[in-house]
Protein backbone atom coordinates (compact mmCIF):
# COMPACT_ATOMS: atom_id res chain seq x y z
CA UNK A 1 0.00 0.00 0.00
CA UNK A 2 1.03 3.67 -0.92
CA UNK A 3 0.68 6.20 1.52
CA UNK A 4 -2.58 8.65 1.63
CA UNK A 5 -3.59 9.78 -1.49
CA UNK A 6 -3.46 13.40 -1.19
CA UNK A 7 -1.59 15.79 0.84
CA UNK A 8 -3.85 18.33 2.55
CA UNK A 9 -7.67 18.44 1.30
CA UNK A 10 -9.65 21.57 1.98
CA UNK A 11 -13.31 21.45 2.47
CA UNK A 12 -15.34 24.50 2.54
CA UNK A 13 -18.41 24.88 3.95
CA UNK A 14 -18.67 21.66 6.61
CA UNK A 15 -22.59 21.02 6.62
CA UNK A 16 -24.49 17.78 5.26
CA UNK A 17 -22.40 17.34 2.01
CA UNK A 18 -18.75 18.86 3.16
CA UNK A 19 -19.01 17.13 6.66
CA UNK A 20 -19.58 14.01 5.19
CA UNK A 21 -16.66 14.41 2.57
CA UNK A 22 -14.58 15.71 5.73
CA UNK A 23 -15.55 12.24 7.68
CA UNK A 24 -14.73 10.27 5.04
CA UNK A 25 -11.51 11.42 3.88
CA UNK A 26 -10.36 10.93 7.53
CA UNK A 27 -11.96 7.63 8.52
CA UNK A 28 -10.25 6.31 4.99
CA UNK A 29 -7.25 8.19 5.39
CA UNK A 30 -7.08 9.31 1.99
CA UNK A 31 -5.01 12.10 3.04
CA UNK A 32 -2.68 13.70 5.13
CA UNK A 33 -4.29 16.55 6.75
CA UNK A 34 -8.35 17.43 6.10
CA UNK A 35 -8.98 20.82 6.69
CA UNK A 36 -11.91 22.62 7.37
CA UNK A 37 -13.48 26.25 6.02
CA UNK A 38 -16.56 27.83 7.92
CA UNK A 39 -17.76 31.36 8.52
CA UNK A 40 -18.06 30.49 12.00
CA UNK A 41 -15.33 29.11 14.84
CA UNK A 42 -18.07 28.03 16.41
CA UNK A 43 -18.99 25.03 13.52
CA UNK A 44 -15.04 24.76 13.27
CA UNK A 45 -14.97 23.53 16.93
CA UNK A 46 -18.02 21.27 16.14
CA UNK A 47 -16.18 19.71 13.32
CA UNK A 48 -12.74 19.34 14.79
CA UNK A 49 -14.61 17.68 18.19
CA UNK A 50 -16.17 15.85 15.90
CA UNK A 51 -12.65 14.28 15.03
CA UNK A 52 -13.75 15.31 11.01
CA UNK A 53 -11.35 17.45 10.23
CA UNK A 54 -7.78 17.98 11.52
CA UNK A 55 -7.87 21.94 11.28
CA UNK A 56 -10.07 24.52 10.44
CA UNK A 57 -10.27 28.03 9.45
CA UNK A 58 -12.78 31.16 8.91
CA UNK A 59 -10.09 31.99 6.20
CA UNK A 60 -10.99 31.33 3.02
CA UNK A 61 -7.43 32.22 1.67
CA UNK A 62 -6.11 30.47 4.68
CA UNK A 63 -7.66 27.48 3.65
CA UNK A 64 -6.81 26.68 0.54
CA UNK A 65 -3.29 27.74 0.86
CA UNK A 66 -1.76 24.10 0.13
CA UNK A 67 -4.14 22.04 -0.26
CA UNK A 68 -4.05 20.05 -3.13
CA UNK A 69 -7.37 19.52 -3.20
CA UNK A 70 -10.05 22.07 -2.62
CA UNK A 71 -13.83 20.80 -2.22
CA UNK A 72 -16.49 23.70 -2.07
CA UNK A 73 -19.46 22.17 -0.31
CA UNK A 74 -21.89 25.57 0.11
CA UNK A 75 -25.01 26.24 -1.25
CA UNK A 76 -24.76 26.87 -5.02
CA UNK A 77 -25.69 30.54 -4.96
CA UNK A 78 -22.43 31.11 -2.88
CA UNK A 79 -19.99 28.77 -5.07
CA UNK A 80 -19.32 31.48 -7.64
CA UNK A 81 -18.15 33.87 -5.43
CA UNK A 82 -15.97 31.44 -3.75
CA UNK A 83 -14.40 30.07 -6.75
CA UNK A 84 -13.15 33.51 -7.65
CA UNK A 85 -12.12 34.02 -4.37
CA UNK A 86 -9.91 30.53 -4.01
CA UNK A 87 -8.83 30.54 -7.21
CA UNK A 88 -5.37 32.91 -6.76
CA UNK A 89 -4.59 31.15 -3.86
CA UNK A 90 -4.36 27.81 -5.14
CA UNK A 91 -0.96 25.86 -4.99
CA UNK A 92 0.51 24.86 -8.33
CA UNK A 93 -0.91 21.41 -8.93
CA UNK A 94 -3.71 22.09 -7.20
CA UNK A 95 -7.67 21.10 -8.33
CA UNK A 96 -10.27 23.01 -7.38
CA UNK A 97 -14.39 21.41 -7.19
CA UNK A 98 -17.10 21.85 -6.08
CA UNK A 99 -20.27 19.75 -4.79
CA UNK A 100 -23.63 21.99 -6.11
CA UNK A 101 -26.59 20.64 -7.35
CA UNK A 102 -26.38 22.79 -10.56
CA UNK A 103 -23.36 23.01 -12.83
CA UNK A 104 -23.38 26.38 -14.83
CA UNK A 105 -22.84 28.57 -12.77
CA UNK A 106 -19.34 27.18 -10.94
CA UNK A 107 -18.68 25.94 -15.02
CA UNK A 108 -19.25 29.75 -15.99
CA UNK A 109 -17.27 31.59 -12.46
CA UNK A 110 -14.59 29.09 -13.27
CA UNK A 111 -14.17 29.41 -17.05
CA UNK A 112 -13.67 33.43 -16.13
CA UNK A 113 -11.03 33.79 -13.53
CA UNK A 114 -7.66 34.03 -15.27
CA UNK A 115 -5.77 31.26 -17.19
CA UNK A 116 -3.63 29.60 -14.67
CA UNK A 117 -2.01 26.75 -15.99
CA UNK A 118 -0.98 24.99 -12.57
CA UNK A 119 -4.44 24.59 -11.33
CA UNK A 120 -7.57 23.66 -12.79
CA UNK A 121 -11.04 23.47 -11.43
CA UNK A 122 -14.01 20.55 -12.60
CA UNK A 123 -17.56 20.53 -11.24
CA UNK A 124 -18.65 17.42 -9.12
CA UNK A 125 -22.12 16.23 -7.69
CA UNK A 126 -22.83 13.67 -5.57
CA UNK A 127 -26.08 12.75 -5.89
CA UNK A 128 -26.18 12.09 -1.75
CA UNK A 129 -28.36 14.71 -0.70
CA UNK A 130 -31.17 14.46 2.34
CA UNK A 131 -33.96 16.03 3.49
CA UNK A 132 -31.47 16.35 6.20
CA UNK A 133 -29.24 19.59 6.66
CA UNK A 134 -26.37 20.83 8.22
CA UNK A 135 -22.98 19.09 9.76
CA UNK A 136 -24.79 16.96 12.18
CA UNK A 137 -26.70 15.03 9.74
CA UNK A 138 -23.19 14.54 7.90
CA UNK A 139 -21.75 10.64 7.93
CA UNK A 140 -18.62 9.38 6.23
CA UNK A 141 -20.41 6.53 4.72
CA UNK A 142 -22.61 9.23 2.95
CA UNK A 143 -21.68 8.54 -0.39
CA UNK A 144 -21.10 4.87 -0.30
CA UNK A 145 -23.37 3.37 -3.34
CA UNK A 146 -24.38 6.62 -4.63
CA UNK A 147 -23.95 8.26 -7.94
CA UNK A 148 -21.48 11.31 -8.39
CA UNK A 149 -21.19 13.02 -11.34
CA UNK A 150 -18.28 14.95 -12.26
CA UNK A 151 -18.92 17.66 -15.41
CA UNK A 152 -15.66 18.54 -17.20
CA UNK A 153 -15.68 20.93 -20.52
CA UNK A 154 -13.79 20.54 -23.84
CA UNK A 155 -10.95 22.57 -21.60
CA UNK A 156 -10.74 20.99 -18.49
CA UNK A 157 -7.33 19.25 -17.84
CA UNK A 158 -7.17 15.69 -17.28
CA UNK A 159 -5.46 15.98 -13.64
CA UNK A 160 -8.59 17.69 -12.70
CA UNK A 161 -11.26 15.19 -13.78
CA UNK A 162 -8.93 12.22 -12.69
CA UNK A 163 -8.63 13.65 -9.19
CA UNK A 164 -12.89 14.60 -8.41
CA UNK A 165 -13.13 11.25 -9.88
CA UNK A 166 -10.71 9.83 -7.40
CA UNK A 167 -12.42 11.69 -4.57
CA UNK A 168 -15.95 10.40 -4.61
CA UNK A 169 -14.93 7.28 -5.95
CA UNK A 170 -12.81 7.07 -3.12
CA UNK A 171 -15.58 7.54 -0.75
CA UNK A 172 -17.27 5.04 -1.86
CA UNK A 173 -19.37 6.46 -4.88
CA UNK A 174 -19.78 4.92 -8.89
CA UNK A 175 -18.68 8.29 -10.54
CA UNK A 176 -20.58 9.28 -14.45
CA UNK A 177 -18.79 12.31 -16.42
CA UNK A 178 -21.05 14.40 -18.38
CA UNK A 179 -20.90 17.78 -19.68
CA UNK A 180 -22.34 20.81 -16.88
CA UNK A 181 -25.30 20.96 -19.52
CA UNK A 182 -26.84 17.79 -19.45
CA UNK A 183 -25.76 17.42 -16.01
CA UNK A 184 -28.07 20.09 -15.38
CA UNK A 185 -31.00 19.11 -17.81
CA UNK A 186 -31.01 15.60 -16.21
CA UNK A 187 -30.69 16.81 -12.92
CA UNK A 188 -33.68 19.01 -13.46
CA UNK A 189 -35.82 16.18 -14.31
CA UNK A 190 -34.86 13.36 -11.46
CA UNK A 191 -33.98 15.87 -8.54
CA UNK A 192 -35.03 19.42 -9.30
CA UNK A 193 -38.55 18.97 -10.66
CA UNK A 194 -39.47 15.94 -8.19
CA UNK A 195 -38.70 18.57 -4.87
CA UNK A 196 -40.89 21.04 -6.79
CA UNK A 197 -43.69 18.07 -7.00
CA UNK A 198 -43.10 16.86 -3.48
CA UNK A 199 -43.93 20.20 -1.89
CA UNK A 200 -46.48 20.94 -4.53
CA UNK A 201 -48.61 17.47 -3.13
CA UNK A 202 -48.25 18.95 0.60
CA UNK A 203 -49.00 22.40 -0.51
CA UNK A 204 -52.02 20.73 -2.43
CA UNK A 205 -53.29 18.53 0.85
CA UNK A 206 -56.37 19.97 2.86
CA UNK A 207 -55.10 19.85 6.23
CA UNK A 208 -58.05 17.35 7.32
CA UNK A 209 -56.02 14.84 5.30
CA UNK A 210 -53.10 14.97 6.96
CA UNK A 211 -54.18 13.49 9.72
CA UNK A 212 -55.27 10.32 7.69
CA UNK A 213 -51.55 10.11 5.36
CA UNK A 214 -50.04 6.82 5.35
CA UNK A 215 -46.77 5.72 4.20
CA UNK A 216 -47.27 6.52 0.48
CA UNK A 217 -47.75 9.97 1.04
CA UNK A 218 -44.54 10.27 3.70
CA UNK A 219 -42.61 9.01 1.35
CA UNK A 220 -43.30 10.56 -1.63
CA UNK A 221 -43.11 13.58 0.45
CA UNK A 222 -40.07 12.86 2.50
CA UNK A 223 -37.89 16.04 0.54
CA UNK A 224 -40.12 18.29 1.08
CA UNK A 225 -39.27 18.65 4.20
CA UNK A 226 -35.51 19.72 2.47
CA UNK A 227 -34.89 23.06 3.99
CA UNK A 228 -36.17 26.13 1.60
CA UNK A 229 -33.76 28.45 1.47
CA UNK A 230 -31.30 25.47 -0.48
CA UNK A 231 -33.83 24.81 -2.91
CA UNK A 232 -34.81 28.15 -3.60
CA UNK A 233 -31.24 28.76 -4.31
CA UNK A 234 -31.25 25.59 -6.59
CA UNK A 235 -34.32 26.24 -8.34
CA UNK A 236 -32.79 30.02 -8.74
CA UNK A 237 -29.38 28.05 -10.20
CA UNK A 238 -31.23 25.88 -12.17
CA UNK A 239 -33.97 27.71 -13.78
CA UNK A 240 -34.41 26.99 -17.55
CA UNK A 241 -33.98 23.30 -16.96
CA UNK A 242 -36.26 23.50 -14.31
CA UNK A 243 -39.32 25.29 -16.50
CA UNK A 244 -38.65 22.72 -19.15
CA UNK A 245 -38.89 19.51 -17.03
CA UNK A 246 -42.01 21.00 -15.75
CA UNK A 247 -43.26 21.50 -18.87
CA UNK A 248 -42.58 18.06 -19.63
CA UNK A 249 -44.10 16.60 -16.47
CA UNK A 250 -47.40 18.73 -16.99
CA UNK A 251 -47.74 17.44 -20.31
CA UNK A 252 -48.09 14.10 -18.07
CA UNK A 253 -50.41 14.74 -16.18
CA UNK A 254 -52.27 17.24 -18.88
CA UNK A 255 -52.82 13.85 -20.79
CA UNK A 256 -53.36 11.41 -17.91
CA UNK A 257 -55.37 13.95 -16.72
CA UNK A 258 -57.78 13.84 -20.41
CA UNK A 259 -57.37 10.21 -20.13
CA UNK A 260 -59.35 9.57 -16.55
CA UNK A 261 -61.86 12.30 -17.36
CA UNK A 262 -62.57 10.30 -20.76
CA UNK A 263 -62.47 7.13 -19.07
CA UNK A 264 -59.79 5.52 -21.55
CA UNK A 265 -58.64 3.49 -18.80
CA UNK A 266 -57.26 0.68 -21.35
CA UNK A 267 -54.47 3.64 -22.53
CA UNK A 268 -53.87 4.84 -18.73
CA UNK A 269 -53.26 1.53 -17.58
CA UNK A 270 -51.04 0.70 -19.98
CA UNK A 271 -48.79 4.69 -19.32
CA UNK A 272 -48.86 3.28 -15.59
CA UNK A 273 -47.31 0.08 -17.01
CA UNK A 274 -44.39 1.52 -18.95
CA UNK A 275 -43.80 4.17 -16.02
CA UNK A 276 -43.76 1.16 -13.13
CA UNK A 277 -41.72 -0.59 -15.30
CA UNK A 278 -38.85 2.06 -15.49
CA UNK A 279 -39.58 2.73 -11.79
CA UNK A 280 -38.97 -1.35 -10.56
CA UNK A 281 -35.64 -0.89 -12.47
CA UNK A 282 -34.22 1.15 -10.43
CA UNK A 283 -34.84 -1.10 -6.73
CA UNK B 1 -59.17 -12.74 29.78
CA UNK B 2 -62.53 -13.62 27.73
CA UNK B 3 -61.76 -15.78 24.88
CA UNK B 4 -61.66 -14.45 21.28
CA UNK B 5 -63.54 -11.33 20.07
CA UNK B 6 -64.62 -13.64 17.45
CA UNK B 7 -66.06 -16.51 15.79
CA UNK B 8 -65.65 -17.34 12.57
CA UNK B 9 -63.59 -14.24 10.38
CA UNK B 10 -63.74 -14.61 6.60
CA UNK B 11 -60.96 -12.84 4.75
CA UNK B 12 -62.14 -12.38 0.99
CA UNK B 13 -59.18 -12.03 -1.60
CA UNK B 14 -55.92 -12.69 0.50
CA UNK B 15 -53.67 -10.75 -1.14
CA UNK B 16 -51.19 -7.87 0.49
CA UNK B 17 -54.09 -6.58 2.43
CA UNK B 18 -56.15 -9.80 3.09
CA UNK B 19 -53.61 -12.06 3.76
CA UNK B 20 -52.35 -9.27 6.54
CA UNK B 21 -55.51 -9.37 7.65
CA UNK B 22 -55.83 -13.22 8.38
CA UNK B 23 -52.43 -13.53 9.53
CA UNK B 24 -52.77 -10.73 11.57
CA UNK B 25 -56.17 -12.17 12.75
CA UNK B 26 -54.90 -15.64 13.08
CA UNK B 27 -51.42 -14.32 15.19
CA UNK B 28 -53.18 -12.51 17.42
CA UNK B 29 -56.03 -15.15 18.21
CA UNK B 30 -58.75 -12.69 17.79
CA UNK B 31 -61.05 -15.11 16.33
CA UNK B 32 -61.93 -19.02 16.77
CA UNK B 33 -61.45 -19.77 13.06
CA UNK B 34 -60.03 -17.37 10.17
CA UNK B 35 -61.56 -18.43 6.86
CA UNK B 36 -60.19 -17.10 3.39
CA UNK B 37 -61.77 -17.03 0.10
CA UNK B 38 -59.81 -16.86 -3.04
CA UNK B 39 -60.60 -17.78 -6.55
CA UNK B 40 -57.87 -20.49 -6.93
CA UNK B 41 -57.51 -23.21 -5.16
CA UNK B 42 -53.39 -22.60 -5.64
CA UNK B 43 -54.06 -19.59 -3.55
CA UNK B 44 -55.74 -21.23 -0.75
CA UNK B 45 -53.23 -23.94 -0.72
CA UNK B 46 -50.31 -21.10 -0.04
CA UNK B 47 -52.58 -19.30 2.53
CA UNK B 48 -53.17 -22.44 4.32
CA UNK B 49 -49.54 -23.55 4.31
CA UNK B 50 -48.22 -20.20 5.33
CA UNK B 51 -50.27 -20.83 8.54
CA UNK B 52 -52.04 -17.80 7.66
CA UNK B 53 -55.41 -19.37 7.84
CA UNK B 54 -57.96 -22.25 9.31
CA UNK B 55 -59.77 -23.07 6.73
CA UNK B 56 -60.56 -21.68 2.84
CA UNK B 57 -62.88 -22.20 0.27
CA UNK B 58 -63.57 -20.73 -3.34
CA UNK B 59 -67.36 -20.35 -3.30
CA UNK B 60 -68.01 -16.79 -1.47
CA UNK B 61 -71.36 -18.45 -0.62
CA UNK B 62 -69.70 -21.31 1.80
CA UNK B 63 -67.04 -18.45 2.79
CA UNK B 64 -69.86 -16.38 3.96
CA UNK B 65 -71.84 -18.93 6.04
CA UNK B 66 -71.12 -18.98 8.99
CA UNK B 67 -69.01 -15.94 9.62
CA UNK B 68 -69.78 -13.49 11.99
CA UNK B 69 -67.31 -10.84 10.04
CA UNK B 70 -66.41 -10.85 6.81
CA UNK B 71 -63.43 -8.55 5.58
CA UNK B 72 -64.05 -7.93 1.48
CA UNK B 73 -60.37 -7.32 0.31
CA UNK B 74 -60.27 -7.39 -3.42
CA UNK B 75 -59.43 -5.21 -6.23
CA UNK B 76 -62.00 -1.84 -5.44
CA UNK B 77 -63.73 -2.86 -8.78
CA UNK B 78 -64.54 -6.44 -7.55
CA UNK B 79 -66.09 -5.08 -4.22
CA UNK B 80 -69.75 -4.00 -5.22
CA UNK B 81 -70.29 -7.78 -7.14
CA UNK B 82 -69.14 -9.15 -3.82
CA UNK B 83 -71.31 -7.39 -1.60
CA UNK B 84 -74.30 -8.32 -3.83
CA UNK B 85 -73.28 -11.92 -3.81
CA UNK B 86 -72.10 -12.09 0.26
CA UNK B 87 -75.51 -10.05 1.23
CA UNK B 88 -78.36 -12.70 1.23
CA UNK B 89 -75.81 -15.51 2.95
CA UNK B 90 -74.39 -13.53 5.66
CA UNK B 91 -76.02 -15.24 9.04
CA UNK B 92 -77.74 -13.39 11.61
CA UNK B 93 -75.96 -10.66 13.63
CA UNK B 94 -72.90 -10.71 10.86
CA UNK B 95 -70.87 -7.94 9.99
CA UNK B 96 -69.78 -6.82 6.20
CA UNK B 97 -66.63 -4.63 5.68
CA UNK B 98 -63.99 -4.03 3.17
CA UNK B 99 -60.76 -3.03 2.50
CA UNK B 100 -60.56 -0.55 -0.42
CA UNK B 101 -59.11 2.54 -1.48
CA UNK B 102 -62.78 4.09 -2.77
CA UNK B 103 -65.72 3.99 -0.37
CA UNK B 104 -68.76 5.79 -2.66
CA UNK B 105 -68.90 2.37 -4.79
CA UNK B 106 -69.08 0.00 -2.02
CA UNK B 107 -71.16 2.18 -0.12
CA UNK B 108 -73.82 2.39 -2.55
CA UNK B 109 -73.46 -1.38 -3.63
CA UNK B 110 -74.63 -2.16 -0.11
CA UNK B 111 -77.53 0.52 -0.11
CA UNK B 112 -79.30 -0.87 -2.74
CA UNK B 113 -79.10 -4.33 -1.01
CA UNK B 114 -82.41 -5.46 0.18
CA UNK B 115 -82.87 -4.79 3.63
CA UNK B 116 -81.61 -7.16 6.31
CA UNK B 117 -82.35 -6.00 10.13
CA UNK B 118 -80.20 -8.80 11.25
CA UNK B 119 -77.09 -7.91 9.13
CA UNK B 120 -75.10 -4.67 8.47
CA UNK B 121 -72.26 -3.09 6.13
CA UNK B 122 -69.87 -0.87 7.22
CA UNK B 123 -66.56 0.56 4.45
CA UNK B 124 -63.38 0.38 5.73
CA UNK B 125 -60.06 1.43 4.48
CA UNK B 126 -56.30 0.70 5.73
CA UNK B 127 -54.06 3.35 5.06
CA UNK B 128 -51.58 0.25 4.62
CA UNK B 129 -50.12 -0.11 1.33
CA UNK B 130 -47.30 -0.72 -0.53
CA UNK B 131 -45.76 -0.66 -3.83
CA UNK B 132 -45.88 -4.38 -3.35
CA UNK B 133 -48.69 -6.48 -3.59
CA UNK B 134 -50.06 -10.43 -3.19
CA UNK B 135 -49.91 -12.54 -0.88
CA UNK B 136 -46.11 -13.28 -0.39
CA UNK B 137 -45.61 -9.32 0.27
CA UNK B 138 -48.52 -10.10 3.00
CA UNK B 139 -47.65 -9.45 7.07
CA UNK B 140 -50.02 -9.86 10.29
CA UNK B 141 -48.07 -6.61 11.68
CA UNK B 142 -48.96 -4.90 8.20
CA UNK B 143 -51.47 -2.10 10.17
CA UNK B 144 -49.06 -1.56 13.41
CA UNK B 145 -48.98 1.93 13.75
CA UNK B 146 -51.01 2.79 10.61
CA UNK B 147 -54.42 4.96 10.35
CA UNK B 148 -57.02 2.90 9.28
CA UNK B 149 -60.54 4.69 8.24
CA UNK B 150 -64.01 3.65 8.84
CA UNK B 151 -66.83 5.04 6.83
CA UNK B 152 -70.14 4.75 8.00
CA UNK B 153 -73.39 6.64 6.59
CA UNK B 154 -75.97 8.25 8.42
CA UNK B 155 -78.29 4.34 8.49
CA UNK B 156 -74.91 2.41 9.61
CA UNK B 157 -76.07 0.48 12.63
CA UNK B 158 -73.47 1.04 15.66
CA UNK B 159 -73.01 -3.02 15.32
CA UNK B 160 -71.08 -2.47 12.57
CA UNK B 161 -69.40 0.57 13.36
CA UNK B 162 -67.99 -1.02 16.51
CA UNK B 163 -66.95 -4.22 14.78
CA UNK B 164 -64.66 -2.53 11.88
CA UNK B 165 -63.42 -0.23 14.45
CA UNK B 166 -62.40 -3.23 16.57
CA UNK B 167 -60.86 -5.27 14.02
CA UNK B 168 -58.60 -2.49 12.80
CA UNK B 169 -57.57 -1.17 16.35
CA UNK B 170 -57.08 -5.03 17.40
CA UNK B 171 -55.01 -5.16 13.99
CA UNK B 172 -53.05 -2.68 16.02
CA UNK B 173 -54.23 0.72 14.06
CA UNK B 174 -55.51 3.99 14.86
CA UNK B 175 -59.13 4.48 13.65
CA UNK B 176 -60.94 7.36 12.34
CA UNK B 177 -64.45 7.63 11.22
CA UNK B 178 -65.58 9.94 8.32
CA UNK B 179 -68.19 9.60 5.58
CA UNK B 180 -67.67 8.16 2.44
CA UNK B 181 -67.48 11.63 0.80
CA UNK B 182 -64.70 12.94 2.78
CA UNK B 183 -62.92 9.97 2.55
CA UNK B 184 -63.00 9.59 -0.87
CA UNK B 185 -62.25 13.53 -1.21
CA UNK B 186 -59.07 13.46 1.08
CA UNK B 187 -58.45 10.02 0.07
CA UNK B 188 -57.63 11.36 -3.60
CA UNK B 189 -55.68 14.34 -2.24
CA UNK B 190 -53.23 11.94 -0.10
CA UNK B 191 -52.99 8.75 -1.96
CA UNK B 192 -54.95 8.62 -5.04
CA UNK B 193 -52.92 12.07 -6.37
CA UNK B 194 -49.45 11.26 -5.02
CA UNK B 195 -49.38 7.93 -6.81
CA UNK B 196 -50.68 9.67 -10.32
CA UNK B 197 -47.88 12.63 -9.41
CA UNK B 198 -45.65 9.51 -8.70
CA UNK B 199 -45.83 7.33 -11.72
CA UNK B 200 -45.40 10.94 -14.08
CA UNK B 201 -42.72 11.59 -12.42
CA UNK B 202 -41.01 8.53 -14.05
CA UNK B 203 -42.63 9.08 -16.96
CA UNK B 204 -41.22 12.70 -17.83
CA UNK B 205 -38.13 11.28 -17.03
CA UNK B 206 -35.74 10.54 -19.97
CA UNK B 207 -33.77 7.48 -19.82
CA UNK B 208 -30.53 8.79 -19.90
CA UNK B 209 -31.02 10.62 -16.18
CA UNK B 210 -32.46 7.95 -14.84
CA UNK B 211 -28.74 5.99 -14.30
CA UNK B 212 -28.04 9.08 -12.06
CA UNK B 213 -31.14 9.01 -9.68
CA UNK B 214 -30.03 9.31 -5.94
CA UNK B 215 -32.21 8.86 -3.13
CA UNK B 216 -34.70 11.14 -3.68
CA UNK B 217 -35.70 10.21 -6.66
CA UNK B 218 -36.46 6.76 -5.59
CA UNK B 219 -38.01 7.55 -2.45
CA UNK B 220 -40.74 9.90 -4.18
CA UNK B 221 -40.91 7.31 -6.95
CA UNK B 222 -41.68 4.30 -4.74
CA UNK B 223 -45.11 3.75 -5.04
CA UNK B 224 -44.96 4.16 -8.97
CA UNK B 225 -43.61 0.93 -8.57
CA UNK B 226 -47.20 -0.41 -7.79
CA UNK B 227 -49.16 -2.88 -10.20
CA UNK B 228 -50.71 -0.38 -12.58
CA UNK B 229 -54.01 -2.00 -12.89
CA UNK B 230 -55.24 -1.93 -8.68
CA UNK B 231 -54.35 2.15 -9.20
CA UNK B 232 -56.18 2.16 -12.89
CA UNK B 233 -58.87 0.57 -11.12
CA UNK B 234 -58.89 3.06 -8.18
CA UNK B 235 -58.54 5.88 -10.48
CA UNK B 236 -61.52 5.02 -12.11
CA UNK B 237 -63.70 4.13 -9.03
CA UNK B 238 -62.31 7.86 -7.61
CA UNK B 239 -62.61 9.62 -10.79
CA UNK B 240 -64.16 13.30 -10.13
CA UNK B 241 -62.12 13.42 -6.43
CA UNK B 242 -58.89 12.48 -8.55
CA UNK B 243 -59.74 15.08 -11.39
CA UNK B 244 -60.54 17.90 -8.40
CA UNK B 245 -57.21 16.87 -6.64
CA UNK B 246 -55.31 16.93 -9.64
CA UNK B 247 -56.23 20.09 -10.24
CA UNK B 248 -55.75 21.83 -7.15
CA UNK B 249 -52.35 20.23 -7.35
CA UNK B 250 -51.37 21.24 -10.82
CA UNK B 251 -52.70 25.41 -9.63
CA UNK B 252 -50.13 24.96 -6.98
CA UNK B 253 -47.77 23.84 -9.70
CA UNK B 254 -48.77 26.60 -12.22
CA UNK B 255 -48.39 29.30 -9.60
CA UNK B 256 -45.02 28.29 -8.86
CA UNK B 257 -44.05 28.13 -12.11
CA UNK B 258 -45.03 31.63 -12.59
CA UNK B 259 -42.55 32.69 -9.70
CA UNK B 260 -40.03 30.69 -10.69
CA UNK B 261 -40.30 32.37 -14.10
CA UNK B 262 -40.66 35.92 -12.77
CA UNK B 263 -37.65 35.12 -10.45
CA UNK B 264 -40.42 35.93 -7.05
CA UNK B 265 -37.93 33.75 -4.91
CA UNK B 266 -38.71 35.44 -1.95
CA UNK B 267 -42.48 34.18 -2.78
CA UNK B 268 -41.06 30.97 -4.09
CA UNK B 269 -39.49 30.17 -0.92
CA UNK B 270 -41.98 31.27 1.91
CA UNK B 271 -44.72 28.64 0.09
CA UNK B 272 -41.74 26.22 0.30
CA UNK B 273 -41.54 26.73 3.70
CA UNK B 274 -44.73 26.90 4.31
CA UNK B 275 -45.11 23.23 3.23
CA UNK B 276 -41.81 21.82 4.85
CA UNK B 277 -43.29 23.10 8.13
CA UNK B 278 -46.90 20.65 7.46
CA UNK B 279 -44.24 17.82 6.01
CA UNK B 280 -41.98 18.21 8.77
CA UNK B 281 -44.98 17.40 11.43
CA UNK B 282 -45.76 14.29 9.74
CA UNK B 283 -42.39 12.46 11.14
Amino acid sequence: MSGPRWGRVTVVSPGLIGGSVARGLRSRRLCREVMVVARHEAAIRTVLDAGAADAGTTDLTEGVTGASLVVLCAPVSALPGMIRAAWPHLVPGAVLTDAGSVKRGVVEAARECPTRPDASFVGGHPMAGSERSGFEASDGDLFEGKVALVTPTADTPAAAIAAATDLWESLGSTVRHLSPETHDHLVAEISHLPHLAAYALVAAAEADALPLVGRGFVDTTRIAASAESLWTDIFRDNRRPLLDALTRYEAVLDRWRDLVARGDWATLEAELGRAREVREKLG
